[in-house]
């Protein structure tokens, strides 16, 4: 008698299994990695990636060998959904006074390292591979080398500890985040370019193409962040409706990155930079209770973005259809896995090492310098491949997640193993490796933190109150140097680190605070948008600059 | 030079288009709803509704007179994405006392009235359009009840406030989401069986399917809702981290919608038990931030859902397609039109005036029964039609949201014309309509609410603390009819409606919370279940319920 299905189900009640699986998988993955915290050798990456595996082999074995995972790999889906609040949410709770303070190291890192580190992994793509007659076109090995410059220091990050290391740690993150920008941007311009014949011009064109893009989205996310911020300033939602301000933030966030998209500039770097002024501006002039709600928000929708990614990544990791293909090559495909291994590790020192060296040059205390130990702390904090690399690789050599090409395929399952290795066995090492390098920095941090080494006043005109001068400024960093200066006798301590990227960007960031003051907050709000009653007025700064601090993370 | 595309716009570019104008209009809409809030004859409905014909225009002209839609109506995308979130929300932000001690009253109303006025609504169509001759089979007549047997009663909730007439609004609410659970499921029950040949047999069957699904989906609903709740609580994220409660408590929610997709039952029952269960027990056993975050969030998705269903109708409205078709039979569309809109009227006086005649007949004292004018204000505020009414229409009468038949067209013209006109024609009378009806209720209840009517200890047994005995209950509630005794002279005051619903369920309550105490909360966690200080208990457990009370809306 029953004639149809359910309305709903008839359209396609096979995906409405794999949606149901799936959101089941998601929860079991965070129920299992919130079992595993304790242990800190895992963490949250790689309990999905394992779990992934794990409902991937079970699928296998289910489907008779067919199918290893519930949904194909959809470009769409991971760059309109997921990737947008992952690179949100990095810009969103990134402690930007940390970040502008050492912009111009992360930017360093970020945006030259990266290149390089393209540079160096296609170059030895191009050496090695046709050796190994992978047989693959120019714009194979420059994808390849934006491939495998996307890092993934979500693993680094969560062993380093922002409250020991916090300059570390922003560096690290910072430099993360800009080079999971960098490299999508390096892979569109690549693939924007018929590379059949390279030349002067085309090598230009391809640099070029690169500024215009960082540039023009970066412009377009701060528009996009100036914008939310004007918008609920004005009309003040914040006295009627906790709701309206946060869907304004939501969508707007949202939009910066479909405007992005819509004049084909980098959706990533947008969103990114839309998330630093929205948490700049915006978050600061909506109500209590917007403020806990979007950075929660924000970050529970990255969190499992990123839970979904390796989850999808580890079931795609058995593809039977991949290996298929490529099992009749196995040598050869170890072999590139290998190389690429191995060209990850050298991308990155070639990098990380002489670009520290010249930033080392332009100090002249040795306080001021990046010691070798944090130097290979840095280095190592961006070893890991994940979620983007992933999703680049699929873009380059899959078409709608299916390839049936040997040099396509093998690229694919290099790829998943580079990934799996990486944050698995690199992962895991992290931690002891951490603490081997930096033995003291736990009992050493802990002091400097529980000592009011800072008097809170001198703090002050850091924070962009009114009443700041360059004379208190000047004061208040020259006795954060001497307080620092305590240290003296710990050589490889974070704190000669911070010094180190305070430095040079400490005048820029000075008179960037006088010109947000002076132009910027009267107009988009920010924090002290609302009134705010004077008593005590620098001590009750301080606070809320700590507590803001503290909300943030 | 440049070959391709983008690389994320060369999927589908105009797809990028309509997304981004489509958010950009969602953002009009709510800054425009935000600035006509204080014109408090419009609502954010009306709102979209207009932004949306005035996009339509303007997109029909642009187009040269092609479309007038940035997207084509897809069932999955309204029901997946769009209803979900706002019937979670409904369940999760009711106010659960008010809703269970009405239980009986809104099932009443919400059910068995949703089954007379379906009743109505296809016996009325089934004489009026085959006079008319516009072609229908018998499966249609009985979708046509369905569909118009779901109300939208956004407009009204907006108009009544709940602190002057909470159980009048606590009373419109319930009985709106249970009747949009019931439509949902008469649709389904009538799309499943085969109706052209009716007989006893198969109305037996089509309401033996009609309960089935509601029992089966309220229970799944509930185990979701319990076991998201047992799962926070066995392992106390709260300690740890928000962003996992908040994930949990998203993904179970969604999990227990597909859940039910995939057994075939309603995802719109299930989801609004579960979020109902959830905000009595799981939300009780996270953290502060968590709380806050999950109410706002919820909130915020089924507003910006409400919004765009509402802005995707007004733009659909003009779709030259249909019109087309219908313009050949203009005279019949605008019968067919009116008549459903009698219809409408007529289905809901068929239930909400005998309904509450019976309702009348069980109480004793005059003070308990419904008076006349609050019959009409809960008729008036069920005649809206909305967005259920239009997607069950799409499913029922177009494919993939085309049509070329001319019935079909002209029901979905008629549909988009009685939304239209009741969404804006009785929503804008509804304000003048009850200030008019009930003139001295602003007054009247301020006076109540701001006495100390109840003396707060009196409540207490009723707010399901553990000290709670029989002998309080009845004191409590004695207590609280004198106590609301006061306002005798007050005839049609809501507080009269207050006893009658109050009282039919106030044993059914009473065990319910000596069970609930007993069983359910050592096990599921729920307001309590945070270790709490006992310093004069009573006065406490009053005011956190308050609070909680306060915070619910």
């Amino acid at each position: 008698m029953i004639k149809t299905m359910n309305f709903l189900s008839t359209s396609d009640h096979t995906s409405v299994i794999s949606i149901t699986l799936f959101i089941t998988l998601l929860c079991a993955c965070i129920v299992i990695g919130h079992l595993l915290e304790e242990n800190r050798w895992m963490n949250e990456s790689i309990t999905a990636l394992i779990i992934g595996v794990g409902s991937g082999v079970v699928i296998l074995l289910l489907s008779g060998g067919k199918s290893s995972h519930l949904m194909v790999f959809s470009e769409d889906l991971f760059f309109i959904y997921l990737l947008p609040p992952i690179i949100f949410n990095a810009g969103f709770q990134v402690k930007k006074k940390q970040f502008f303070r050492n912009f111009m190291t992360i930017m360093l890192f970020g945006a030259i390292g990266t290149v390089i580190s393209f540079t160096t992994i296609s170059l030895g793509a191009i050496v090695f591979f046709q050796k190994m007659d992978v047989g693959l076109a120019i714009g194979d090995y420059l994808a390849i080398g934006a491939i495998f410059a996307a890092t993934d220091s979500v693993c680094t990050l969560q062993v380093l500890n922002q409250d020991e290391t916090p300059l570390l740690y922003s560096l690290v993150f910072g430099e993360g985040v800009v080079n999971d920008a960098t490299s999508v941007v390096l892979f569109n311009a690549v693939q924007n370019f018929d590379l059949s014949h390279i030349n002067t011009s085309v090598a230009f064109q391809l640099v070029g193409n690169f500024f215009y893009l960082f540039i023009t989205s970066t412009v377009l996310g701060v528009v996009a962040g100036l914008l939310s911020a004007y918008i609920i300033k004005k009309l003040y939602f914040g006295r009627h409706s906790t709701d309206r301000e946060v869907a304004i933030m939501m969508l707007m966030a949202y939009l910066s990155y479909m405007l992005a998209e819509l004049f084909y500039l980098s959706g990533i770097l947008t969103v990114f930079f839309a998330g630093i002024v929205m948490s700049h501006y915006t978050w600061h002039n909506v109500t209590e209770n917007s403020r806990v709600t979007t950075k929660h928000t924000f970050a529970t929708l990255s969190f499992v973005a990123e839970i979904f990614i390796f989850l999808y990544v580890g079931m795609d990791a058995l593809d039977i259809e991949k290996w298929r293909v490529v099992s009749d090559s196995l040598k050869t495909s170890v072999s590139v896995s290998a190389t690429l291994l191995g060209l990850v590790l050298v991308g990155r020192a070639a990098f990380v090492f002489p670009l520290s060296f010249l930033s080392n040059l332009t100090k002249k205390t040795p306080h001021d310098k990046i010691g070798f130990k944090q130097q290979v702390t840095i280095w190592w904090a961006g070893l890991m491949r994940g979620a983007v690399s992933m999703a680049l690789a699929y873009n380059q050599f899959t078409r709608a997640g299916h390839t049936q090409l040997r040099s396509n395929a093998i690229l694919i399952t290099s790829t998943i193993t580079v990934v799996l290795f990486s944050t698995v066995v690199f992962g895991l090492l992290t931690k002891p490796l951490v603490r081997f390098l930096m033995p003291s920095s736990k009992q050493l941090n802990r002091t400097i933190s529980s000592e009011p080494v800072t008097p809170k006043s001198f703090l002050a005109p850091l924070l962009g109150e009114s009443q700041d001068s360059e004379a208190e400024l000047f004061i208040g960093n020259g006795l954060m140097s001497r307080g620092e200066g305590r240290d003296d006798k710990n050589f490889d301590c974070p704190s000669r680190l911070r010094m180190l990227f305070t430095t040079p960007t400490r005048t820029v960031h000075y008179y960037w605070r006088k010109f947000d003051d002076a132009f910027m907050r009267p107009v988009f709000g920010g924090r002290g948008f609302v009134p705010y009653v004077p008593a005590s007025p620098i001590e009750r700064s301080t606070h809320n600059l700590e507590q803001e601090e503290e909300a943030k993370h």
